[in-house]
């Protein structure tokens, strides 16, 4: 059994069905220091609740997941999705403050898809953008960063209208990198032909907001959003990616994210136990 | 009932489950006037069978699938998968002077995964380009077009470890445009945020060997490989892509090729049919 690596942060989704004070209990008595939480399971026992609870945990806070889902035109739907990624920047903030020394103050965002009916993936993009900048200010009063997200693109229709890590940099381009940075997540990025020129300008840019590891193995399941393994037991090459994230001088903390439906019917101190077991095998051997 | 397009033609794979005469039968019966043929079909018959019979059908002929699989390290798999991308090369020349006339002799290149127990996509993609170079002077010698295939993101690890039409332009720069180019598959590549600047690239590089049309729609069916829709049944912006490739100056025929359980499972000619019209819709309306 391996000692929980000194940055290893689990994910709450990796635990899916652990409440909060089950995901906060599970990671602390496996010393892990870190977790990131979902917006969810903190909304179900309340932030201040929330943030008490994380803070008589110990641990640190190393994301927030997620906001975003603001593709759409503009409309009653549009502004409540930007007031909800409103109370999430906030949420974000409370919970950065209440973790432990180290905490990140980070806001990861997932765009959203097309809108129903559309084929406008420009347009979806452009609002992005539109709705980052009706965001922006909100972000810097609180001190959170907006972690753009790239997703896989075969989530590109559904989920994500942002599929590279370099396209994820131009948009951010128009932003203070203290307010709108990266997320960089391998499961989604690493088939990409530029991934690590693109990791190396995320960093020289100053916008690496959080790195998550996780694997890809085909056969995709049928639900191909489930289809996140431990590091390790896929094709990533967490050697490179991991070393080109650390040559930035990337210095937070590293998430395990797994969406899984095998791994959400396991116990969560075994998933945890697990998840420290393949961390110290492939990525902690690559960090400095 | 429309008028079959006079640049329509359909790939064998769209009605899978036809032998080879009654895929040269259903496509010229229905008006289509040209077709792409898969080896294996070609290969039941023989060669020298199935080229007369598409002499015999007076269809174009206007790719051949597919050559690739090239991404083993050195060794006798990876001379066997040479060879056999030799034959193919044999295969698409005489099957090109076969058809009528304007038939394109043009190979299709899936260049394959990731080889078992690997995660170095860098080395795979070297190989590609070697693979590439063991092959350009026997393309060349035939008269042959190799078209490599940026396959989507989704396939990288197990079909194709090149998946931006970029990366395929980077690749065959190293080679004559008539002896390497790239498929424009829009399935593939619709998402990529550079699509539509690199296909304006490979109009420029003189590299469209083949464009193909079919459509992306979500959830995917529980095998990714079988996920590809008549166009304009999904949300791929045929409008722009097509436009790209036609302001390229592409004159070649536009082959239509799905790979659906449920299309295979219809009557080869409903099939064609219902291509002719999904064309006349979503695609004709875009060409010049």
């Amino acid at each position: 059994m391996s000692t929980p690596d000194p940055r290893l942060s689990i994910n709450q989704a990796t635990i899916k069905r652990a409440d909060l004070a089950t995901a906060l209990r599970v990671t602390a008595e496996a010393g892990v220091p870190s977790i990131g939480l979902w917006r969810e399971p903190v909304n179900e026992v309340g932030l201040d609740t929330a943030a008490r609870m994380l803070a008589d945990s110990g641990l640190r806070f190393s994301s927030h997941c997620r906001g975003g889902f603001f593709t759409l035109p503009e409309g009653p739907d549009r502004s409540a999705a930007l007031d909800d990624n409103r109370r999430a920047i906030e949420e974000t903030a409370a919970l950065a403050a209440a973790g432990a020394p180290g905490s990140a103050a980070v806001l990861v965002l997932v765009v959203g898809g097309l809108p129903e009916g559309s084929r406008d993936l420009v347009g979806a993009r452009e609002r992005v953008r539109d709705a980052l900048g009706a965001l922006a200010d909100d972000a810097k009063a609180a001190g959170v960063t907006l972690a753009l997200e790239p997703l896989h693109p075969m989530y590109a229709s559904d989920r994500a209208v942002v599929s590279t890590l370099g396209q994820a940099l131009d948009i951010a381009s128009d932003f203070d990198a203290s307010v709108v940075g990266a997320a960089v997540d391998t499961f989604h990025i690493w088939w990409d032909p530029q991934v690590l020129e693109q990791i190396a300008r995320a960093g020289s840019e100053g916008r690496i907001a959080t790195y998550q590891v996780c694997d890809w193995k085909t056969p995709l399941p049928a639900d191909v959003l489930l289809s996140r393994h431990y590091p390790g037991e896929g094709v990533i090459d967490f050697a490179a990616l991991t070393r080109a994230v650390m040559a930035t001088g990337y210095d937070r903390d590293i998430e395990v994210e797994l969406f899984n439906a095998d791994i959400w019917a396991d116990a969560p101190a075994s998933v945890v136990a697990r998840t420290i077991e393949s961390f110290a095998d492939a990525v902690a051997p690559h960090l400095p």
